[in-house]
């Protein structure tokens, strides 16, 4: 194949050498290739071809390999591969990623893997297991450096130099000094090991009582840790103050932006985590039609209010033209409101006790815009028909419902998260179904009072 | 007041304090407040009060508040203040957020800041601010250890510690080493510092060579980046390989997580930029109506579909009922889609011009959804009126629908990405005029065919 192809279509070639069994040469390849073509690379090949790619290469580069794809995509392909293969791929993680790929396995699967792993990391992994993903003990790695406070600056020295190779793969930006019984007693900079004479005891040096946080605490914490502080990296303790692990703050930067795409993808429609094209078409189609058949029982609820005035409608035919432009209308109204208090939510400029406030906030924005779209659609209406009161009724109807909308759009998030409902999931169908029966209702009600002008 | 309403309502508390005009009260009352919490409190301040406490703060507290508020509202903060304060504040910032910042004032107030600032600093906004803020130029930072070629380690180590306090707010994880001219040659990790004997020449121990980023790479390559290499920073050089500063991991990271929020805000609606409550309601309510006015006149285009149709309405009242879920429904299949290629798009599993690959995986999907929401829609028609034309014609309206919206769904973000258009922006207006055209003309063109059946 030409060069232009294999550019295009790389796991053509991909295939092609994961077949003549050449690690080597398959990890050069890789390594030319960018993450997003990697990832994509892999995706199109066939089961057959993924299993045959990641079981060619070298351990320690399918693990690299492993880390440049999404979690998702990684846990389903080590899922294809044999036991022995995942868990000699698995060694090579970082502690949270270990730990986080084995939690997107299914239980059997999960449990023959941890049989094959050695022992410390299977015990590694026990630890770190018990920890949902999104507090620091989910999120903390488990490499770092730690010595007794009694220890001398040479003696560190002379430990860094003599596993030079093993702590490679460490983050050591800080050295932790830590009690005989391991609990956290201060922290040095490594700048600190640098300047300081060879004889010092770390606890003549070490900065006392170092910063840390609780195993416990979840992400929002952490965020707000390493926005308030400026650094890079956090120790991580238990109850009895247990030095467990660092958690770094770009896995917490990078945990904070999972947790948007997922709002973001939830808002719209995608429920149960993330969907990839790669994933089998009835998965795909069932996860979303679970939420589609929410929302269909939903409208036609909504829709049952037209029924309710169907005399109206005969009677002046032109207001079906009207009724989904003010259900569009005011959905897309109160959806800014809604997107306006997620991101005040998640920035924490706004609690969810203040329902009130953004509701004041939210009715003179919905009054002004209301009245301009409500003249505009007014407008349209008068001049189709040349009747001064269907364009009242669909312009009164429309500035109301704007009003009705953006209150419930910039409140709902907040009522939601009070009684923690996940806002992301249920604003959207809520705000819809509410704006969509009160905006029909106010058209057809109007329109019945002046049935006689509109006929 | 009493200490549940200072926990409340922190900002009452704030005013008072900086009416006192007592910096150092004031700043130990902020840092004992959450950032969040912080955030919040001076949003809620009126304009004076604002202007008091940034003022009464040292410039130092000052800009770390500053630092602690979202862009937009530290730089409107800045505007209110005399330029001279802003200029104490500013010189205090990292130099990418000192670039950021004055980047949003406008273009007065920001000349007035500038000649204001103090040389040296000014000189290194001007190097900075011709980046825009989303390439390696704008996020890089100018604070980094550099040190030339000729250099011994004993040198280095004795204008750190000679430099301590200069140096302890810089990120000083890697030390960098340049020729005469200032081209990037190599680089130290702090560890290497501490391995080797005090005699060494950096040229002869330094990693010779090291990866590097272009001043105009732009986030999608940084990201990528940070994604294959575990580095937590990468330095940044010119044309002429010059070192010009540092890309940190984290900045990435938050950069990235910025534009997926920024993402979500504009899919929602939430054009030109964040928009915060505190915001003048005239500015909030304009924004958000260039908003909506384009989605009304695009509604009143979708709906002229159905003034076409009014005799068949006429005859079958019914359908008025049918013609909003059918629209409603289609966004949502077709916002599904659309959300999932946003995310294969920014994860780079799909490319703009697979298009074509998308359409297939889409129309599968679509065709199950399809069919299924379709017999829904189509038996609850039938049953209702207990005619089973109507309930053929809704239904298979309705799952055509699906299919046309999800294939729309899918392919126009990657079509609108293609022709440089922000998919996030467009796409959902394209989608929903486009399939609420689509539904009307098949549910009513059906219902015309089959008129006698109905009626």
């Amino acid at each position: 194949m030409t060069e232009e192809q294999t550019e295009l279509r790389p796991w053509v070639k991909l295939a092609e050498m994961a077949e003549q069994d050449d690690g080597e040469a398959l990890d050069a390849f890789l390594d030319e290739m960018s993450v997003g073509d990697t990832a994509r690379a892999i995706s199109r090949l066939e089961p057959e071809g993924q299993e045959k790619v990641i079981t060619t290469l070298p351990p320690q580069d399918a693990a690299d390999l492993i880390e440049e794809l999404p979690d998702r995509q990684a846990a389903d392909l080590l899922t294809k591969i044999p036991p022995h293969d995942a868990a000699s791929i698995l060694e090579e993680l970082p502690s949270n990623q270990l730990a986080d790929l084995i939690g997107l396995l299914d239980a059997d699967r999960a449990e023959q893997i941890l049989t094959e792993l050695n022992p410390e990391t299977a015990s590694k992994f026990q630890r770190l297991a018990h920890y949902p993903p999104d507090v620091a003990g989910g999120l903390m790695i488990t490499e770092y450096l730690s010595y007794n406070e009694t220890t001398r600056v040479q003696d560190v020295v002379n430990d860094m130099r003599a596993h030079a190779e093993a702590y490679s793969d460490y983050d050591v930006q800080y050295t932790y000094v830590v009690s005989e019984k391991g609990a956290l007693k201060g922290v040095l900079r490594l700048r600190d090991l640098i300047l300081a004479p060879g004889g010092t005891t770390l606890s003549n040096m070490m900065i006392l009582d170092p910063i840390h946080v609780q195993d416990t605490a979840p992400l929002d914490e952490l965020a707000e840790f390493f926005d308030r502080h400026q650094f890079i990296g956090v120790p991580v303790v238990d109850k009895t103050r247990t030095l467990l692990g660092v958690v770094r703050r770009y896995d917490v930067e990078e945990a904070l932006a999972d947790r948007s795409g997922n709002d973001y993808l939830k808002s719209q429609g995608i429920v149960g985590g993330e969907e990839f094209r790669t994933m089998p078409v009835w998965r795909r189609a069932s996860r979303r039609l679970s939420w589609l058949s929410i929302n269909i029982l939903l409208n036609i609820v909504a829709a049952s209010v037209i029924a309710a005035y169907q005399d109206t409608l005969s009677a002046v035919i032109a207001l079906a033209v009207f009724l989904p432009i003010i259900s569009d209308m005011s959905g897309c109204s109160g959806t800014q409101a809604v997107a306006v208090s997620m991101r005040e939510l998640s920035l924490g400029l706004v609690r969810p006790f203040e329902a009130l406030r953004v509701w004041g906030k939210e009715l003179t924005v919905g009054s002004i815009n209301g009245v301009a779209l409500g003249l505009l659609l007014g407008g349209v209406g008068w001049l189709w028909k040349g009747n001064l009161y269907l364009g009242l009724v669909v312009g009164v109807a429309m500035a109301l419902n704007t009003v009705v909308s953006v209150s419930i759009g910039g409140t709902v998030p907040l009522i939601l998260k009070r009684f923690k409902v996940d806002p992301a999931l249920a604003s959207g169908p809520i705000l819809t179904t509410i704006t969509d029966m009160f905006g029909f209702f106010l058209v057809l009600s109007f329109a019945t009072l002046m049935l006689a002008k509109l006929a």
